[in-house]
């Protein structure tokens, strides 16, 4: 297996976190320079036609890509410890927040970056417009995933589920992305705060 | 269980269609008026902050949000016939292929669709350059389909999955979302219109 990487870039990073926390080594990493457009080259789009990182090589040659695929695919070779759930109301209740914090939280938080830092203007058509619309967002996804940490230790109840790492990643996320995180959000701070203290986040 | 349904809407669509393939009865409707404005009342936002739909109401309370949760749900209850994959890897490519379509493909006619058509804008704070650039992404995503479907009878091979369900819809919602389906794209034609003729497409 190779992982063909992206550095400090969220999704990789995502990737290099559930490695971690399944206690699994990481394969050997292909680093890919975003920044130098290597994963917009014509050579990378046959690994992935969407053009994105990270992907998987398999010894097979089948090239896994997108975060939560590659995520699962280590979770079924590797049940233990589960990081989807163990039943399938666990593995509905674990999709539906990695889905709220991914599609709602993660992805404001994302097209902030993308349509609005000035590293971007190279490598994306920003539309500054989109930016501010989703930085509108973002209050509301955060005080939905605040609420949720109130009555949790996780996001997903006692124990650490895939929707920590994605939602982690996110609050990550905001300091790059110029996004202020409010001194009143204490449930997502202590949340946070245990998070960012494990061994599996420096990845 | 109860289905909170949206009509016409596609992720609606898309559980309705999912219950069909897994030969499952629907369970009681309840539908929410999202020309009303229904799915945006404090009441609707307490069985999903989200304020989406489908919802699913399982019989101990639980309020499951999220179309591919609520499928996985399913999944896990009733595993055959299988749409999310029989193995570590087939689970993994069919998580992979519904990402692309859905991430790539559907959220931008859907974008296209929530911020320019006329009958939106009452519902969403639209941004036409939003819409515009999802627009001109959408060749991009529908090259990569077809080229899949070239060798594939279905999106992942030759069995339907999940992934067959979402990029089925997205091809479906691009109608009134105005964006025309090239006559080139002879694979997707072939395999939209077998999709088309099956009895669950009706939902």
């Amino acid at each position: 297996m190779k992982l063909y990487d992206g550095g400090r870039a969220p999704n990789p990073r995502r990737v290099r976190i559930f490695f971690a926390e399944k206690g699994l080594e990481l394969p050997e990493l292909v680093p890919v320079d975003i920044g130098r457009k290597e994963h917009l080259t014509p050579e990378f789009a046959r690994i992935n036609p969407m053009k994105r990182l990270p992907v998987l090589l398999l010894d097979d040659g089948t090239a896994l890509a997108e975060t939560i695929a590659i995520c699962r695919y280590l979770e079924g070779l590797h049940p233990e410890p589960s990081l989807f759930g163990r039943d399938p109301m666990e593995q509905a209740l674990t999709e539906m927040w990695n889905r709220r914090v991914e599609l709602g939280l993660f992805s404001s938080v994302s097209a902030v970056f993308r349509h609005s830092h000035p590293s971007m203007a190279e490598l994306e058509d920003q539309v500054p417009e989109w930016a501010e619309a989703s930085r509108e967002q973002i209050d509301d996804y955060l005080l939905i995933l605040d609420l949720q940490l109130a009555g949790n230790r996780f996001v997903c109840g006692d124990r650490l589920t895939v929707a920590d790492i994605t939602a982690g990643i996110a609050i990550d996320f905001m300091k790059p992305s110029r996004v202020p995180l409010s001194e009143d959000l204490v449930n997502i701070r202590r949340w946070h705060g245990e998070l960012s203290a494990r061994p599996s986040w420096k990845a």
